[in-house]
């Protein structure tokens, strides 16, 4: 039996400083070929969401937001430990539908329905001190735009997921998560298989972009410059579902 | 500027059916010589919670259980589409310290303190119609007892992490996490660091033994027979902070 091909996780580097307008396939590129990394047919490539917000120009400056009185309460009432800027929050707020928790943190629902603590909004990786970053607007549509323009310049299929570090309920920590993605499949069904035993597999749905976003995520420490990553050799069926079909739908969901 | 090495995610293959008493460490070196792998020093070995529980005989049948009234009422109260057998519900209660949630589905805190659906109870991938495995009694045990018994049999440095497929709230789908590690650091805390921009990075703890575990899942269909995967050339200090540190303390808990 020849042994299987292992899955790769190859973090492309040399991505220079990612600015409003620029051209992320063309860059991505470029910055593969610098690490002597060429794209190949299926490789998935996820993106971290701070350059996509970038180049899509996401990004306010506080100091041009007036806050709301609702927004100044909400920073007033925060802790001292979470003291937020009346500003940030009016962000916050412009950039969700709900708000799921506003003690101690803000979790909120944002226009896209990924419940997340600030609307994935964060000054981190942002030039210029009262700059900070939104999600992208449309991040299954970002991906899909970045894979169609892949094709066309490598004649390669590249499925591309955008991903964020969300937190979650009941565990601690961050894990990398998928936001966006084009030609992967979010999730997986697995039910009406059967397992090694020959009994039907009951409630099995795996988040499979998740883990590829989170797979991603070990190549991707905050700090450093990677924000690109190619993961080779994991075997999917194409699909052109979108990242949103992750998200729970509300009146199933037990912990909103 | 070399090539960094890519992490690689090996499956290994040629496991065969465990049973109770049996050496898992030794079974698992023969099946990697049979994949045609060596186990290489700081290599992450992530094993599917099933074979531990196995191994340890973690298995019950439900023929000899007698449901609590509690058990029967709730089996009585469940919907007609999540209708549980009240045995089963049984042995869920038992192995819990809490129910979180009890409908439609059984969300409970394990006495680890795992907050999962069913106690992480489940009938597929286990042999006879009214067995079920439960979780193992000490993942992190589990996980140190097969560390070290590599160490003696390789002289090599193997981290070990025992993983379970979990729901999370707000997302649908299952993710591969981490129940039990010994070697590799649960969570890595980059407060403190600074980003690329030179600002401090906020709230950034990444719940690094998840990803680890989600990116083993890429590799472990549940139908398949693959429940030990192996992550290469992934960097880490080394830890012996157990996966209970996962676990968000109760009272910071937004959503329990």
């Amino acid at each position: 039996m020849p042994k299987p091909r292992p899955i790769q996780i190859l973090p492309i580097g040399h991505i220079p400083e990612i600015r409003p307008g620029d051209n992320l396939p063309r860059i991505l590129l470029a910055a593969a070929k610098k690490s002597r990394l060429s794209f190949q047919q299926y490789d998935i490539l996820i993106l971290a969401q701070k350059i996509i917000s970038k180049s899509e120009n996401r990004l306010i400056d506080l100091t041009t937001i007036t806050p709301s009185p609702r927004a100044i309460d909400l920073a007033a009432a925060s802790d001292a430990d979470h003291r937020k800027d009346p500003r940030l929050i009016e962000v916050i707020l412009r950039e969700s539908r709900r708000v799921v928790r506003d003690h101690p943190v803000l979790i909120v629902e944002t226009h896209h329905g990924f419940v997340c603590a600030n609307a994935g909004i964060d000054q981190s990786n942002v030039p210029g001190e009262t700059v900070v970053s939104l999600l992208p607007k449309n991040p299954d549509a970002s991906a899909k735009k970045i894979a169609q323009a892949l094709l066309k310049l490598t004649r390669k299929k590249i499925a591309v997921i955008i991903s964020d570090t969300f937190g979650r309920p009941w565990r601690l920590g961050l894990t990398n998560v998928a936001i966006g993605c084009y030609g992967v499949p979010p999730l997986v069904d697995l039910r009406g298989t059967r397992d090694t035993h020959g009994k039907p597999l009951h409630a099995t749905i795996i988040a499979t972009a998740d883990e590829l976003a989170a797979a991603a995520g070990l190549a991707m420490p905050k700090s450093a410059s990677t924000p690109a990553v190619l993961i080779r050799n994991f075997a999917y069926k194409s699909s052109t579902e979108p990242a949103t079909k992750i998200i729970r739908p509300a009146p199933d969901d037990l912990f909103r």
